[in-house]
This record gives C-alpha cells, structure tokens and sequence, in this order.
C-alpha cells in the first residue's frame, strides 16, 4: 500500500516532468556552422554495425543536412529472438516500424510494476518464494510491456532507459530519428550520446571519433553505464556477490547492443484480441484531453500506416497520414511529429512547404522523384530518392514530390508537434487564398489566366498526373465540385 | 460542407499550431560572436533596394547590436497603387506602420475563403461561370483582407505568407522587425531568408554575399520559390500550361519587390466605419480569453498611437503605449512585444532597464537623447536619436530617454511577449521599492537625503524638466498626491 | 486608490511576465566549445573578493564544467550587519543558504509599497510629513522583505534587483548559482552580467577579463549602473541636486559589494512566530494551485534542510530532499530545482542519472565520494568531494555517492523545475522495471542471479553498506516487507 502510494507520487511527479518539457523549443541552425544547404543529396547509411542478432545502420551526422537540421538517424534490423539491450539518450526519439513486430518496455522512474511474467521458476526462486510466503505464484512483476507492429511510430522521451525484443517471425527494421536539437537534450547539440545499461556496444554516433576524424579501429573504449563503477560499489548498491557485479558491467560481452535470446523471452504480454488489428486501433485511439492521467499509462505507440485513417486522400492519387500531438498526445512532449505519405503511380504531392518544421523524408517503398528549392529560387535537390534513402527538406523550402511509374512511399519526421504546411497549388493552397486580381498583378498575367492558377485543381495536396485532353477540359469548371 | 469541415479541422489544428509556439523562448547572444557591446551607435540603413512601386532600406544585419540581439530590421516605403509581392520568412515579423494606409492579406494555411470580391470578370469568366452555373456571380473567394493605418503594429507569424498593398493616396512608410532569434525560426539565426511567392526580387538580408564579403554584382540569381521547379512539373501541380507555368517562375520580371498596380485593386474589403478610427479600434479592442477560437479570425494588428490608450500619461511630460499579449494575443505566438513613446519638449523617461528583452528604439518623429549604461558602469551609448535611426538596449542595461527642444516620438520593439521595464527613479521604481535606511546606507547618504531620492519624484516614468524653483520645493509634499 | 488599482495591473502584467517564461528552455552543451567531459574535478572557488562587511568566492566560469553545462557558481560570507548591496542579473538565481540567517528585499516592478518601517526619522522628515498631513507616523513604506535562515533555498528570477541584509549573530554563508544558459537570460550564454544599483563593487565573472586572458590589475572601470549617466540627468530624474545625485554613482565607494551598516538596520519585518521554525513552514508550506496570485506576493523561499520533510528516508542510510516546482512553484518560471541529501557513515546513494537535469553538487558537510560515468562506461570522475567543494554531473550521466567513515552533506542545483533521477538498483530502479528474463539475457546470468539483482536491495535509493554476513541472508526475502 505504502509502496504504491509512494508510486503514484512519483507518477505525479512525472506528469508534471513531461509537461515542464511543453515549454521547450528547438534550435535553429547550427551556430558556428555554415548552414547553406545550397546543395542537399539522397543519404543512405554509411556505418554498419554488426551484432549478435541484428545490424545498426548509422546515417553520418557529420551530414551538412543533419548538422543544420539538428538530428541524427539510424535505422536498425533486429531479427527474431533479438533483443536490443536496453539503453537511454538525452534527446528523444521516434520510432518507425519499415517492418517486423515485436515488443518493447520502458523503464520510467516511478512507474509501478503493473506487469506480471510467470517465467520459467529456478529450484532456487521456488525456495525463496517459499520463504516470502508466495505459494506457487512464479510471479515476475516488471512494468508495462507494450507491443508494436509495421507501421508503428513510437514515441521515446529523453533519458527514458528501453529495451526491445522481435518475437516475431521476420527482422524488425525500424527508422530511428533523434532529435538532438531538441531542448530536452542539454547535452552535445551535434552527437547523440547512446547510454547503454547492458553489454559493450559500440557508440553509433562517435562523437570522439568524428571529431578527431578517424575511427580508432580495435579499440574496445566502449562499455555500459556500469563499466566505469567500482565492482566493490555496485555489489554494495545490488546487495549482491563482486563476482555477480561484474557481469553488469560485461566486459568480456562480444554481442554487440542487439543479442540474442536462445530459447526465446517468455514475458507475459496481453493478447492482440481476435480481429487484431482494427480493434486494437480502435482501443488505442481514445480521445484524451491531451494530458494522460499518469504518463506511466501514456500510449507512445500509434499505427501511421493504416489507409482507412488518413488524413488526405485522393483515389486516384494517394494517401496522407499525420501523427501530432492531437492523435498522440506524447509528441507534445518530444516536440516532434510524424507523416507518412504514399503516392501512386503517374501522381504528384503538390508543391508546398513547412510553415514550421524541417522534414525529414525516408522512403520506404519504392521511389518517387523530389525537388525542393531554396529561398533564391534555386533547386537545392531534384533527385529520385529510392527505398532506404533519406533527404532532408529544410523549414521554409518549398518542395515538390512525384511518382512516375512506381508507386512512392515516405516517412516524414517533422521537428515541431503540429508541423503544418502550406501547399502552393489546388484546393486550400496559397494561391486559392489570394484574390484573382492580387495573382492577375503579381505573375503579371490576365484575370482569366489567374484564375486558371487558382482554380484548375480542385483536388486537395494529391494530384494525379493530367492527360492531355483533360488539360484541355474547361479550367475552373473543374473546380466546381 | 464537407469542404468547410475539413477546413475547420484544420483551423482547429492550427490554433494548436500557434498554441505550440507558446513554449518557445529566444537564444541569448549569438555564441561565438564576441558581445561586448561597449559602443553602440544610432544606426541608419545601409543597404537601399528600390523597386518598381517602393523601396526597401537595409540595417546592416552585420552590426553588432543586430547580432548580438538576434534581430533584423528592414524599412519599406510602398507608393500608392503599390504592392508587396506574397513572401514569408521562417522568422516573425512585426510590423510598425508610420505613415500610409493600406490592406494586406495573409495567406493561412486551412483558413477559409471567407471574403468575396467581385472583381472585373472577363468574357472568359462568364463563359466558365455560366458553365458551372454561377450565374452572374462574378465571385471571387479569397480569404480575408485586413485594413491597417498609422500607428498600427501588425504582427505576423513566422511562416505565414502574406501580400500588402497601397490602396491610400500617401505613401506607406513601414518599419519591420524580423526576429532571427526567435524558436520558431529553425533556420539561420543570423541572417533571415525571405521567401517570395513570385516575382524576382533580391534578397534582402543577402546571407552569402555578407558571408563571402561582397555583394556579387549584376547577379540575379534571386527568383521566387517557383524558380527552381521544373517548369512541366508546375503546369502538372496548377493544371495548366507550361506557358503559364512559366509564369510563375517570372524569370523576365524586373519590378523588384514592390510592383505597381497600374488600375489599382479592386478587391472588396469591408468599410471603414463612420467615426472610422475611434470606432474602429473600440471594435477591434473586444475582450478575449488570450485564446482566440481560430487563427483565422485572430487580430493580427492593433493601433499604438492613440493617445487616448496610453498606458502611462503625465500631462507636462508625454505618453507611453504598450502592446502585449495582452491587448494583442497573438503576440503570445510572435514571443514579441512593441511599446510607443511619446516625450514632449524637455522631458525625460526616468532612467530604466529592461528585465526580460532587448528594446529595438527607432526614432519616429522629433529627436531625443539617449543614455546607454553597462554592467561595469560605463555608458555605451550618449548620443541624440534622430528621425529614421535606431539603436538597440540590450537586456538588464540602464537607459534614459530626454527630448530638449524637441518633442521624441519613438516605437520599441521587445523581445519578449511581455517585455517589463524597472524605473530606477520616481514613483514605482526600484527606489521607492527599498527601504529609506537601505537607501542611506547604500549611498552613504544622509536618512534625509534617502527620502529626498525616494520621493522627490512623484511622478511615474515621465517626468518634465523641474525648474530650479521646483527644484527647491519642499520635497516629501510632492509624493503626497 | 488610483495608485493602488494601477499597481494591480502591473501585477498582473508580473503574474503573465513570469508566465512568459514557462516556455523557456535551455540551452545544450555551449556550441563551438569542445564539450568532451572525459574528466572531471572537484572544484573550488578561485577568486575571492574581499569588501568592507563581506567576502565573494567565485568558481572560474572558464572550466569546462561550468561551460558546458552553462551555469556560474559563487559563495558569499555576509558578516553580521553586513548589506549586499542591490544588484540583478539577467540570469535566474538560486541560493541556498549554508549557514546564517537574514533578510532580503527584492524590488518587483509593479508591486505596492506593502510594508512599512518606522525608521528613526529625522527633523526634516517631520517637518515633511507635518506638511503633507501625515502626523507622528514615522512611516516608510516600502516592498516587502523577506526572512531567511539557515537550509533555506531561495529563487531569485532573473532581472529582477534585491538588497539582503545579515541581522543575525553569525556570517551568512551562501551558495548561488546562476543560470546563464537559461532562456529568461538573452544575454551572454557564458558570463553573467551582474548590474549593482549602487557602491562600485569589481565584476565578479569578469567577461572581458577572462577573455583577453588577464585580469587587468588597478583597473576600476568598475561601477554601478548610475556612473554612466550623466549626473544632471540623474538631478533631473529624481528631482534633487547634482550633488545628492553624484552619491548614486559612487565614485569613491571603496566598500565593495559588501558593507558594514554601523548601526545595524531597523527595517521592520513581521515577527518568527512562537515555536518558530516548525510552525514557519507549516505556514508556508500551503497548497496551491502551482499559480500565485500575484508574483507580488510569491513565495520564493523554502527550508530544504528540514529531516522531518524528506522526501526519501532510510533510518540507516540517510535522507534525500526535492524543492521543486510543487513545493516551490516560482521554480516553475526559474527552470531550476534543488535537492539535499544526507548521506550517514558507510551509505550509499545508488547508481543514478539524472534524466532531464545537469546536478549542479556542492559539499555543504563532511565528505563523500563521487564515481562519474560517461557514456561510454569510462570513469570520468572517482574522487572525493569534501566540505566546499563542487562537481557537475551532466545530464544522463551516471553517478553514485558513497559516505564511509565521516557522513556526507551536499546541495544539488538542478537545471530543470522538475528535475529526474533514474535509480539503477534497489526498489524503483530501471532494474526493478525489467522482467527476470530480459535481466538474465542481457547480462548472460542465470534467472537466480537475474532475481538477487532485480530483489536484493529492498531500499529505495539510499542504501547503508552491508556486512559480510547480511550479504549472505537469503538475498529475495529481504525484499519482501
């Protein structure tokens, strides 16, 4: 009773924590650096990591884009019975499940353990149970275990220690976007630091090593939080044996940060109900009044990729979906916020820009061709960005995407947790906003040409590409629906 | 319907938009940059861009007061029958209006075209209307259009593109602040980037021609942000050809940023009322709640001049108006402030500091001197302020204001929504805060000296010159009012 | 009246000011300095000031400690009927007092003169008062003042001037610290500013010294924020001589920033009650909704060294206190928070990081070790840390302290309002948090080993050192009450 008094305390505590984060911004560019983005490029990864049970693939951050935005990414596979140990960074996190599924927990200082796991007894446990008086209870109580699948966003706040498992049957691949800028981070603005509580990871950013600009190869360097301690002091802090305290702090561990688990994790998770899917969504998708009652029960996890929810759609083009901090209320805390967009083919996204965020745009399925132009006029990028690939299109830039014979899937990150935009074109465009003599003045041309601009595409954002006939069909009567 | 669902939608979500903007603060001085800030100087533009129907006058954003304080400062002049080309910046803007009267239009993303102009339809117009069923209509929807005169502060969000015209028979004289500094500016903390819907105008703030050291001459290199698209791209994204595509790329468009409208614009705008000004701002001046229920209806300006709103008023020695979130909300969003003064010949603003903002004084009618104190004592700044100069009085420094044998009107610019000042003389000062035996024992003044300094001042803020008869008067008696 | 109604409204234009600033952040580790933090050290003051009643100890802004984690720290020794003289800076200030105890004014623009001394008035004052009717008061009014004694932390916002005085027995003993890095600050990020409204007192973080690299000696240069005026102008202002207003600029103050009132001061203040202390903070202490209603009246002093108010107690162990935004809701406007613990002979504080706070640790008694561990488990600190000593523990970082055979007393400044730590072993840690089965795979032990880590230490957060024989008890049962 007590205890759990004391918990709840301690959840107040953190409810408040995470809204002090409400009042945090972001920085602009980078100071001291030359941010002229004149020239932007697809990226992919360009360090690998190898572990026992899945690979880190690292963007470099060293990156003009990543160094100007303020964010780094990562894109990790974890292949079944993989677990990722469990780590924690000072700038928060957000996750996109490409593929896989799985199941992670989040250690949250004052949460209860609500979880019960009945795990798999040892003769000695039984004994010790026996001795508390816990009859054949097996009991294993933890916090919250929250399981994810393709197409998940997951929300990671700042500091908050995690650890995930694929109990699934194929590798989880999973787009991580940290936002170093972020003002939860009072620590480096340029180079997460990853703090691992397990193991002896490589660190994924290398801070040290960019710096001073070369890998030092073979060094070991690395470690957990533990490995600096004293033995003699975290076998005083566990109440355990010195022998037992060295294993936390792993030195002879060779796995790597993603391990696996030989026989599989046996945790006790709640069922995904019958009809899995819709309904799990329908559940999770409660209206709140934009603060959880403890964020020990917050939901950080909300499903981007589900047709049925989006927030444009236009049949013959595609489809846009947007998590903020109104469907997740969470973001309101990162300060982030999330987009996924699928274009079909012949189909074009149009031309627009964001009012108050950068993106950060990773295709995810086939490719489909960006343009984005600078505040001169100039085009920074016009390029394919192909599967796996990520460009970073600045806040203010305008930018136009196109799918010409294959369909284009993105995830776009957005540093703002109601990042808008603005679209240039067709129905609740800029244009659409100014009156015909205002177009007529400034581009110089007739009143009928001006309202050609403004009324020739009533579509909203997704367009289809036009033959050359319906190009030819009366303008504004388009319009009138 | 629908339609106007979506759009409300949006509204709704903009308003959490701006609501987000809310925790936002400001960077202090620029690292890296040496702030010493020992001289300050009365600073006049340096950089002068005319254009077709204006002219646009440059500060130096190089200067160490910009630099240091994080801002920019651009002077416009728009001719009658002038207009703005749409542009926006990644900073906020706020505006002060010296002289004209004109209408602007903001281009809000998810607002509604709520405001109809019958503009002069053309043959072609009728014909598409007839189609469509629009009989006689000669509509055009747009969204709404806001009236400003003298004396007004309008303040626009970062991000949101707007137009502004002349449609008075004096020119528009406008004095703009543009807040680098500010969080919702995720670009460049130094140089603004203006973005500009159409035309070709050069950019203002020229962030790589201060960078490299020159300005590249005969270079044109500007463009608006349709420039750099694909031409076919942009007949796809609007549904139109490539000739009139092309149109709005305004590769031949030598206007600059202010064009002139040879007919003048006909858009519809709701009249001023009879009893036009003091009406209008007693309407405009209706209470809220500090949360307007949508962006798009939001009050974006507010008149400063008005001597019948001043904030602090002493018959002899002038008047002090002050625009906050308070009577302006949205400056909750902007994170910025404005405060209009007026000190009549031979009056002086009791020296002051700045608790939470740097103040931007432009000088707008008259001349004043100004003193400019530092935390080591030393004056930074002893110098007149005349007609058209501005000097910038970082946070937490001392400052007076004295007008000789002229009066001294200026505008301040603040950066915080609300900007406090502490006098260090008269009633409600940092003086008459302390006890009299903390006064004498500071100063090592005599108790009777303490209360001379605590009260011979009676008066708030501003204060007339006393003569030296005045100067003789009983001296307590004065505080008794 | 009128003067009453109008200090309201200032008041409430405080009570939004400090509003204003619930959206301010901080900034990350300083930009274009090299934060490595490979190494850490106990630091302590490096530059003493001597003045007439007082002494200021200062730690050198340059270490990296300080740099990076954007915080200054000075000690002051106010000696009995010592007075500091008024000053502010523009970075928000916590104090907690070591030793001592005193009064403060602080002088809040738009306040009313709510308190009022009878002073010893002088002929001239009663000959004023006679005149303007107010007979035999003998009044001063003037702001209120607050008390202060030993344990006590006090939140002074950021431009905000205020006086303290030592009217006890004993010299105060304080430990400020300023935080530059804080938003309200749109000043140096690295130096604070510290402007005095009277005396002539030596900068004491020295921007310009520090940078050029010497300490220029002899030098004055020195002075309040009236020597830079010129003294008409000051005549004119308050309303007496040039003579009397030369005594505001102090030129021959040699004092310092400290002086000796001869006579003590005999401000009146509100009595401590009968049973003083006890029932002080029971007062005090009242619940509200996190709002003042006026900043006017604010609380901004609470008794952090209270053992009856700790948050965690362990008989054995120790006792660890939080003032945070909840208990001390101006901390909500400053950003910061403070936590004392107590650590008796061979305790143990567990493993620990700080999730959203650098900790700011200074040794107020006896001593204790520090073991610091960075992310890439290396040790960057393993010291001890004796009486008037500092260390910095950077956010994410993690920590253990350690008494052995002396008990260990520090104050922890905490560069959030409501600041986190993550325990790493005993009851609430992220080990608790983690399911048996997850513990055994990522450290590669046995379930049992997995259960004696997760169950032997039944504490919460302070542990005392364990015997050779309690270590061998049943290790889960321990964790049964």
């Amino acid at each position: 009773m007590a205890k759990y008094n004391f918990l709840l305390g301690c959840s107040l505590v953190l409810v408040v924590l995470f809204n002090g984060c409400l009042g945090q911004g972001r920085l602009p560019f980078r100071q001291g650096y030359e941010c002229q983005l004149d020239r932007i490029s697809a990226l992919e990864p360009t360090n690998r990591i190898q572990s026992e049970a899945g690979l880190t693939e690292v963007w470099d951050s060293n990156e003009e884009q990543f160094q100007c935005s303020g964010v780094s990414v990562v894109r990790r596979v974890i292949e079944p019975n993989g677990l990722l140990l469990p780590s924690f960074t000072s700038a928060p996190e957000l996750v996109y499940i490409e593929r896989g599924r799985g199941i992670t927990g989040l250690m949250m200082p004052g949460c209860p353990e609500t979880y019960e796991s009945l795990g798999r007894a040892s003769f000695r446990e039984e004994e010790l149970r026996g001795e508390r008086g816990l009859q054949g209870s097996h009991q294993d109580l933890h916090q919250k275990i929250r399981q994810f699948r393709r197409g998940d966003i997951i929300a990671l706040p700042a500091g908050v220690a995690h650890w995930t498992y694929n109990n699934g049957d194929e590798p989880i691949v999973a787009v991580i976007l940290l936002d170093t800028s972020n003002h939860a981070n009072q620590l480096d603005q340029d180079f997460p630091r990853r703090f691992y509580l397990a193991g002896n990871p490589q660190q994924e950013h290398g801070h040290h090593q960019y710096r001073t600009g070369e890998m030092r190869r073979g060094e070991r360097g690395n470690g957990n939080i533990f490995s600096g301690f004293d033995t003699r002091i975290l076998a005083e802090s566990f109440g355990v044996s010195e022998e037992l305290a060295r294993r936390l702090q792993s030195p002879q561990d060779e796995r790597g940060n993603i391990v696996r688990v030989q026989e599989g994790l046996h945790v006790v998770r709640p069922p995904w109900r019958a009809g899995e899917e819709r309904e799990f969504h329908r559940h999770s998708r409660y209206m709140d009044n934009g603060l959880e009652e403890t964020i020990c029960s917050a939901r950080i996890r909300e499903n981007i990729d589900d047709p049925a929810r989006a927030d444009i759609y236009t049949p013959q083009a595609g489809r846009l979906t947007t998590l903020n901090s109104f469907n997740l209320p969470i973001l309101k805390f990162l300060r982030l916020s999330a987009e996924k967009g699928v274009l079909y083919r012949n189909s074009i996204m149009a031309p627009h820009y964001n009012l108050n965020a950068h993106s950060i745009v990773y295709c995810c399925l086939g490719r489909g061709r960006i343009q984005i132009v600078n505040e001169r006029g100039n085009s920074v990028f016009n390029d394919e960005l192909r599967q796996g690939q990520l460009v970073v299109v600045p806040q203010n830039f305008a930018v136009v995407k196109e799918a010409a014979e294959e369909a284009f899937e993105w995830i776009a990150f957005k540093t703002n947790e109601n990042a808008m935009f603005q679209t240039l074109a067709g129905r609740t465009s800029a244009i659409r906003a100014m009156p015909v003599e205002v177009i007529a003045n400034i581009y110089q041309i007739s009143h009928e040409q001006a309202q050609r601009l403004k009324y020739n595409r009533p579509e909203t954002t997704l367009f289809c590409s036009r033959s050359a006939e319906t190009r030819r069909r009366p303008a504004v009567a388009a319009a009138a629906e």
